[in-house]
């Protein structure tokens, strides 16, 4: 893909923001992009492949969200980004003039989405790419659920250190309780506080605490959370209020 | 190796094809980069380093082959290519001005495979690197077999989704049989058609189809097809045609 | 931190070093960059972020050494660095116009760490960072041990091919014996001499040799030496003389 992508625009340069999304998890490709896509400087393209596997068929689309542009599949792992930055317009990307002939239909990143990635950076118009295109795949990403005795929450990514990150962010967690005045259950155990830095938790402790995308992680100092408490994606995460 | 070339050549780009070759697999990187060299763009520099281990003694080469530069050890890891696009010239890397000393045998990748692609990234012509080189070592590479009732070829590549590329091309192929009038079998497991896209396959079916270097590759949907079926490069894979 | 990077300096080159440093081992990040930092060329940014993980209380630091420049924790990390190319000045990353707010007591990699370095790329002077910082954390980087009849020395690192990279210098081993009249023991086994390259080694024969970085090496000629022998990192490495 870079090979095809640096034909076009010989001056792109590259950063990977990650070769570990488990092969067909849309939504962990989604929260991942949702972790760092703003911390990129205005008009960085993002191309975004995650294969969604069996039974696909799918449009490629081009998206302006912002300040950022975003080539993807049509299988909703732009939800999130839709989502935070509603999209100024979509195309779908079937002008064959942006493609690369003959387009596989197994290698679609390569022919179809890396030319159309890399004609954007060379200052051609999103809209040159194709025509409208309206109602993208959305998924059902999880939502923390707040009672009033409760806000409830998932793992829903895990990073390589074995860091379990949460869909709850700290808005919503302010809303619902004191830092220190919560306890935090994940898969049979308890947490007591939410420190500020790793610096406060003792060794081997399992704290949590609000981590670079400004959701609510759960670590182990110096080990990997995930392997300790056998927490994976999708497992509860229950927060409670200390009397 | 990087930071050497960019002391030579502070503009150079870099792209890492691969760091997931097995070591000493010179076969195996020579399939890796049969399968994308072609999509980089005229005048891409391909440095290319898989040592072959044990009782090794080689020269540096590097050589031209269609609009495309490459610079590896004299080991045959350019084989494919050789075959594909015959070599206007090579030359031996034996000229020390385009090496950095003192050149430890150790790390020739370092000191003067990186040099000389450095060199060339920075407008020096091939011929200046060296004198000229014939009859570079060429790997035996297998080809698939074929009878008037079988077609025969090996596992050569598996990617890292663990999908099994095959050395069957498709040109081969077609002249074989029909897509849909064949059985392919693997590791003892029979495939009783050629798709055109994973779309077409059932969840957990084992399906065949052409690749993105338009060799047959064999596949599972949403999984390992090397851990599922246990075959591992080298294995046979057998077509033959249904009544 | 690429990110951010780029919206400081849209012009900067990223090489990556290694993602491959155990977490919050600093010793292990120490080595790794020893390794490598002087074959880039004068003027280049090391960005090194290695968490110490359980207890840290740091401050973030930048430093030139040679014609190198350095941004780190002061956790030690440059330590050997500090040793080889004792750094003409220190600074505190104290200044808040060179930073992202607001900073993430969390990700200072990506708050403080990435946007100094990415301001020294943009031409930044050293000392417009933040006020002089002396007396950084040293670790005790563990020496060899030379005495009239051994040489002790240690495993500080293992490559990703499972070579055994210790702390024992050419220049030590030098002063100590020749090549061809030594035993080397590690983990219960004996090498009986060093090699200058691979191609000396039978198959499946473990080695001893001067690695890219000139230290000795404990290697296993197509497969991992640290599998073979079982060693780790900290294992004891032994030269005696042969009579």
């Amino acid at each position: 893909m870079k090979g095809v992508m640096l034909g076009v625009c010989p001056d792109a340069s590259f950063v990977d923001i990650s070769h570990d999304i488990p092969a067909h998890d849309v939504l962990a490709g989604a929260f991942e992009l949702a972790a760092s896509y703003r911390y990129f400087p205005q008009g960085t393209i993002f191309l975004v492949v995650v294969d969604p596997g069996v039974g696909s068929i799918r449009r490629g689309i081009a998206a302006e969200c912002g300040d950022h542009l975003f080539v993807a599949p049509d299988n909703g792992v732009l939800s999130i980004v839709f989502d935070e930055a509603p999209p100024h317009r979509i195309v779908e990307l079937d002008d064959p003039r942006y493609a690369r002939p003959p387009i596989s239909k197994t290698f679609e990143g390569r022919d179809r989405f890396a030319p159309a990635a890399a004609w954007l950076a060379s200052g051609l118009e999103l809209t040159a790419l194709g025509r409208r295109a309206d109602h993208p795949v959305m998924l059902e990403v999880p939502r923390p659920k707040v009672t009033s005795g409760s806000l409830d929450g998932q793992v829903v990514r895990i990073d390589r250190f074995g860091n379990l990150v949460t869909n709850i962010d700290r808005r919503t967690f302010s809303g619902f309780a004191r830092s220190d005045s919560v306890v935090i259950q994940i898969a049979g155990r308890d947490i007591a506080r939410v420190i500020s830095t790793y610096a406060e938790a003792g060794s081997g402790e399992l704290c949590a605490l609000f981590g670079s995308s400004d959701h609510l992680e759960l670590a182990l100092n110096g080990a990997s959370a995930a392997a300790f408490t056998g927490a994976t994606r999708g497992s509860a995460v229950h927060v409670g209020r200390r009397a």
